[in-house]
């Protein structure tokens, strides 16, 4: 299976950072922003941009942050935003109803889809957002976690929901998978019967109650989702065993 | 409603990093798992332990760093593990099936639940897991994302598959919720029928289709979520604009 592409409409969800104050945080950013397919830095009055330490933090996303757009004000970010999520961990006095990263990203996904512009936008790592902020948003998110320790770096913030939006993107893991032989029913239950023989040829069922047991293996090995070159080197093996316990000699050349 | 309890199976969730290179990686992963509610932290050979580099990482999470258990072979953090998975983002020649974190963590949960020990293990910055690491685990899970730049920080990545486990315990952020009283749609209705007589007492409807407009009105205010105070506030304003339009005075005595 062929390495999937990063899909386009990606480009229309853009990260806004308020007023970060350490240029790490926005490096750190720009690469879980690039690990999950995003590009579109936007940093409202950033304390220091650009810098050496976001670019050594940037790792190999230094494209992000060398595209990225400063401006002067959130409302110069988001003027030609449709949807903007105000990400947040503290309780608001606000009428914007409150979403998670995984209720809120099936409609930025389709908004995006369909040529809307989408904005996450994260507030300063000491402060938050001020509530002027929150309120040129709206959507208002939060990522759940422990409630008696809510100490989500900004970057980390970043990555969780570039993770969340990466997921509903449909793109998976598919290509990464080995391709493999899964056995049938068929072949597995071949291999069943074979073991059956071979355990009633040694002897082994004596005194036991043989239709058990093979309930008990039937069992085992329709759950372990067999590949077919497992089920070839156990067939081998009770041949194996059936020559030896026929008295032909152990060294495999029978 | 009442701050939620972190659910107690959590603590049947270790995360497990094996040769650990910089310390301030350890104090990252620790604060990420706290976020989440995670708490034991098993370190393989880890490069330097403890450091004041990774307590200065951990902020409020030292206490994961000061109970974390180092043990010299992954195998001794595994033992009375029954479900491992390798963290893994190469594709691997492995027979077992790859997974991503949203298809493993019921899975997790569900035995986690049950009492059983599970493991997420990752592997070292540079090398990730070896061959025989994750022949160690039962379980290879790789979490999703752009496929040509696949740079994942290790305590992004513990970010993520914890955030995961998270989002599976049923703690929701509900709490954080303000209480708000949405009006119904009767509320809604009687609204709008207080605004098609304002409309048509001022004459706005002259030579317009009143019919269709009120259908895009009651449309845009039936999508809007109204709450019962801003229902009251536009009655209102309802209200004052047919005095204003009676020839009353406009001071709002009346």
């Amino acid at each position: 299976m062929n390495k999937p592409q990063v899909p386009d409409f990606l480009k229309n969800i853009r990260i806004v950072l308020a007023r970060p104050n350490h240029p790490g945080n926005i490096g750190s950013a720009a690469r879980a922003m690039k690990t999950m397919g995003l590009t579109r830095l936007y940093l409202v009055e950033p304390k220091v941009f650009p810098s050496d330490e976001a670019n050594a933090l940037a790792s190999g996303a230094v494209d992000v942050l060398e595209s990225a757009t400063v401006v002067a004000s959130l409302a110069e970010a988001l003027s030609d935003v449709t949807v903007a999520c105000a990400l947040t961990s503290r309780r608001r006095e606000l009428t914007t109803p409150l979403s998670t990263p995984r209720e809120t990203t099936p409609e930025l996904v389709a908004r995006a889809r369909d040529g809307e512009q989408v904005a996450l936008v994260f507030g300063n790592e000491t402060f938050g957002l001020s509530i002027e902020e929150v309120e040129q948003c709206n959507r208002l998110v939060t990522i759940p976690g422990n409630p008696d320790y809510f100490s989500l770096n900004l970057a980390m913030a970043v990555q969780v929901m570039t993770y969340e939006l990466f997921s509903h993107t449909g793109v998976d893991v598919e290509y990464l998978r080995p391709e493999s032989e899964t056995a049938s029913l068929g072949e597995v239950e071949g291999f069943c019967q074979h073991l059956d023989q071979t355990m009633e040829a040694i002897g082994y069922y004596r005194r036991r109650n043989s239709e058990r047991l093979m309930r008990r293996m039937r069992a085992l090995f329709n759950r372990s989702g067999m590949l077919r070159d497992e089920v070839d080197i156990l067939r081998g093996l009770m041949k194996q065993i059936q020559r030896v316990a026929d008295g032909h000699e152990h060294d495999g050349t029978a």
